[in-house]
């Protein structure tokens, strides 16, 4: 099963196909940023954005998706241009018709560490070891994105829907 | 000159079209709301939205497009929200190459009542009035899209590429 995990962000988009096969072996099957030029007006950026998701989704062809969650954050200003951007990856993988799943910072990392207090260098760390890597996957929001794609890998392995083979 | 205003939201985004005439007569072509199932899931509403914003789009054509901005909320969640449904409006406008004007509460207000603590009251009553219609136009979401698209086009006029004829 491929899963594609994202990182939303304004200026740097984190993306991380993840390959689980059948004995339980992840790999990462490609990885990186969709980068938007800051001084573009964000209406020009969420095209790009857009635009290089359904790319890479076409290319790639994932059964299934998973965004992290906005959790609460102090800058809300911050949060709602995060936002945005998650908005449209949330419609490019439905678009697609991927069935898609949202996990929040804490359920990533206890998924992929084994406890929630993980902080992002451990993260990262499991993530090298959990994908069989040499070295920690940069820049980091790839490396977030490909652990919110082994921390879906995780979840829905637990459900029926994944051991009826679909 | 025809604007398409956009008031997002989660279950109920608003849109407007105004023509503007040489003259400077202002009328308001076509205006509703697209609604989403509250029930369904987030990633399917944002695509119905996105379907029914670029279907309206191809339809009216217009020359340009205005949608409000998300002000300071106390609710960080539902600003998350609603700015991923204003993400996805400003793709629709961007992918249709429109131009697009961003507009905050208070700037709608001023320019449509003429000080920014109008009531929506007021704002509805100015709406109706400048667009030359018997009633106030309802949803209110609906209303707030006109009033946005009318902002818009009195923002437009002080500049030099609308009177270039542009």
């Amino acid at each position: 099963m491929l899963v594609i995990g994202i990182d939303p962000g304004t200026a740097t988009t984190g993306y991380g196909f993840v390959q689980e096969e059948r004995d339980g072996t992840l790999t990462a099957v490609a990885y990186g940023v969709v980068t938007t030029p800051a001084g573009q007006e964000m209406p020009k950026r969420l095209v790009r954005l857009h635009e290089e998701l359904a790319q890479l989704i076409i290319l790639h062809r994932p059964e299934s998706g998973a965004v992290e969650k906005l959790f609460f954050q102090k800058n809300v200003k911050t949060a709602i241009t995060v936002a945005q951007g998650r908005g449209v990856a949330l419609l490019a993988l439905a678009q697609a018709g991927l069935p898609i799943g949202e996990y929040t910072p804490l359920e990533v990392k206890q998924s992929v560490v084994g406890y929630g207090n993980a902080d992002k260098g451990q993260v990262q760390q499991m993530v090298r070891v959990l994908l069989g890597l040499e070295t920690i996957p940069k820049p980091d929001d790839a490396a977030d994105a490909l652990a919110i794609a082994i921390c879906h890998l995780h979840m829905v392995k637990s459900k029926t829907w994944y051991e009826d083979g679909q």
